[in-house]
């Protein structure tokens, strides 16, 4: 829609004003004074200046160092936000004002833009969850008995949730091979990733009261793309019977960008047919709105594609989750971020770990830079996103991409 | 000690001045003016007032509404304070400043006193997994292959720790009997308790960089009591394959009092010979300190006695936990809180949740309102403790206490 911006982008660009994803940033000149920006191309508008600049009295909620005070606003707000910037960038009489307040994307530091209050992961892709269950489990049943009854989850560690391009150490730990007599110790050897898709949640609940299905925007003001890095051999030898722990806490990174979910109404997409009927709290067969997102991801490392998980083929979807998480009435905070479990559609190439790409180490790939099973110190994992956006355009999303660096201990 | 202390304490009482538990209270003149608070006998010193009245460059760090201040200003800080404390609580010439800053407990409500960062729980008692084990797992080993290589752990929900005193709803769930086709919604029918004693972080560490075994009192300021209230019936039907989720999230009840290490150390005590030689970085067999702690726990329903835990019996330490919590390069944060896992001794009326009392289910025992198996709606249930403080004397825990009330789903 380049007839609606003023702000000289590409036709078609991703990040244009059908998309306005926030993050927070600094400038190189004011290292310590953190800003909640708006992307719009490849350029950062200053969303609290602006605000002032424009006597918005949205200020009080924009010229904050976090995206914290908006999220826990409530959605009126984001509506009304929203409607203020999209004017701010594409009314021609306001360019005036608003293009001094743009910062070149390149040019600014990003950080992570809000504080992670609880951080939940799931495990809602049919295909991720019958490969692992077919390479952990030969023997049994892929999936367990209660995974088409019941979105699975589980809680991880909020505190080492990373904003994209923060270096990941590899992580050491115990390991036990099968015929090993005893555990042994170092730097895990099977590094591997999670392509996944986070859910940001704005407005809290209360502490005894479940939140439905049909109020999932109520609650939940973005996503982001994430990549749960997992070392699967400190995973392997930990996990039963209370579940991963040290194989993911080591760190879990996040894009810098939220993309809101007024952003993405264009692509909504029906979840796969479920196999159950489900209980009543889960069945979303009569909502209006369909649960699923249409995202296109990619995989990449060292800038070479290898894979493209389809984030249209989960089986169980945000709101889903959102509703089981609270129906004991445990209570959401602004902040709480929950996973979708990592992303992988029915093909080899669509898979959204290393695990299921290589099937554990047996089936190498290659890249220029030699062979790979699983992460190699250096190694630098990107992934990206678009979705449809309106009137055939696309909403990129963010990236998220992070370095494994050598472990201290070697 | 009475001649100690100029407060006209009780002899032998065990929140004497070798004491001095922290907490956070309000008064009812001043509802939602927090304030930090030091429990002597049955009163409660208003810690920020007094650092003013009496000109102490503590002040900065104890008029505050909440304890994180003082948590993040690390271990000398810790003990300066608290021998600031002990010379206004001690010494006569201050009893005419501090007299009046006193309140009585029970005029004051107490509040969760710290903001918590990331909750772990952790499964550390022998006794207790092994009796887990054999209910669940009753044709395989009652201790999975790790156990004791490693402490097992997870991470559970933040958000929904709440202070001694806070109603429980009863959660809803799924559950699914073996011989049940589907599983059912509805009012947890297994409601259960777990004692444990949590352990809180004050100061921070970085990122990649563990703690070691030698460093728990560099971090970890103190210990309190915990309930974590486990609904069985939605644990068993959703635990495999990623933990215990819904069936803990909805209520983890802590003590509101904290008490320092420095109050416990003539409690340390030496855990149970190592059945294997442990990793480098958890072989605390050289370690100057004994990591255990001689607590003596009583669970009370409805104010019979039901339990006494013995934690001196535990097979790992808080300092192995924290160790093995950060050897992947977990960082924590002040506010981190992990609970030591169920305690339960060696002997059936040593065991610390009515899931190993009753055998799940099968050996009921009586109270005078009643057979229980699990918790009925309006149970009221109560953990204390004491340990051997110095000179013969006792230091006591701040109770946990919390009362079920019926689901809002019937």
């Amino acid at each position: 829609m380049p007839e609606q911006s003023p702000l000289d982008l590409a036709d078609g660009d991703p990040f244009g004003p059908h998309n306005l994803p926030y993050g927070v940033f600094t400038t190189a000149d004011e290292p310590d004074r953190r800003r909640l920006g708006v992307r719009i191309g490849n350029r950062v508008l200053d969303a609290g200046a602006a605000a002032y600049v424009l006597g918005s009295p949205y200020a009080v909620l924009l010229a904050r160092p976090s995206l914290d005070p908006l999220l826990a606003a409530g959605r009126t707000a984001w509506r009304d936000v929203r409607r203020a910037l999209t004017a701010w960038l594409t009314v021609p009489a306001h360019r005036q004002d608003v293009e001094p307040l743009l910062h070149p994307l390149d040019s600014v530091t990003l950080h992570l833009p809000y504080e992670v209050a609880d951080y939940v992961d799931f495990y809602a892709s049919e295909h991720h969850a019958t490969n692992v269950g077919r390479i952990f489990r030969p023997d049994g049943d892929a999936l367990t008995p209660n995974w088409k009854h019941l979105p699975i989850g589980y809680h991880g560690r909020s505190g080492t949730v990373v904003v994209s391009g923060t270096d990941v150490v590899r992580p050491c730990g115990q390991r036990k091979a099968p015929a090993d007599a005893a555990p042994v110790f170092g730097p895990s050897i099977k590094l591997d990733i999670e392509a996944e898709v986070a859910f940001l949640v704005g407005a809290p609940s209360e502490l005894g009261r479940p939140v439905a299905l049909g109020d999932f925007r109520e609650h939940v003001f973005g996503l982001s793309l994430l990549n749960d890095w997992s070392a699967r051999d400190i995973q392997a030898w930990e996990y039963v019977p209370l579940g991963p722990f040290l194989g993911k806490s080591f760190a879990t990174s996040v894009s810098a960008w939220v993309t809101p979910l007024e952003a993405l109404d264009a692509a909504r997409s029906a979840p796969p047919a479920r196999d159950f009927d489900l209980l009543p709290y889960l069945d979303d067969s009569a909502e209006e709105e369909p649960g699923g997102f249409d995202l296109h991801i990619t995989v990449a490392v060292n800038g070479h594609v290898i894979a493209e998980p389809p984030f249209s083929t989960m089986y169980w979807t945000a709101a889903q989750q959102l509703a089981h998480m609270t129906v004991n009435g445990a209570s959401l905070r602004t902040g709480d971020l929950y996973g979708s479990g990592t992303v992988s559609g029915p093909e080899v190439h669509q898979r959204g770990s290393l695990l299921e790409l290589t099937w554990n180490g047996r089936d190498p790939f290659e890249l220029p830079e030699g062979k790979r099973t699983f992460l190699e110190d250096g190694d630098v994992v990107t992934m990206t996103a678009w979705a449809p956006g309106p009137d055939g355009t696309r909403v990129g999303l963010g990236e998220v991409t992070g370095r494994i660096v050598p472990s201290v201990v070697q």
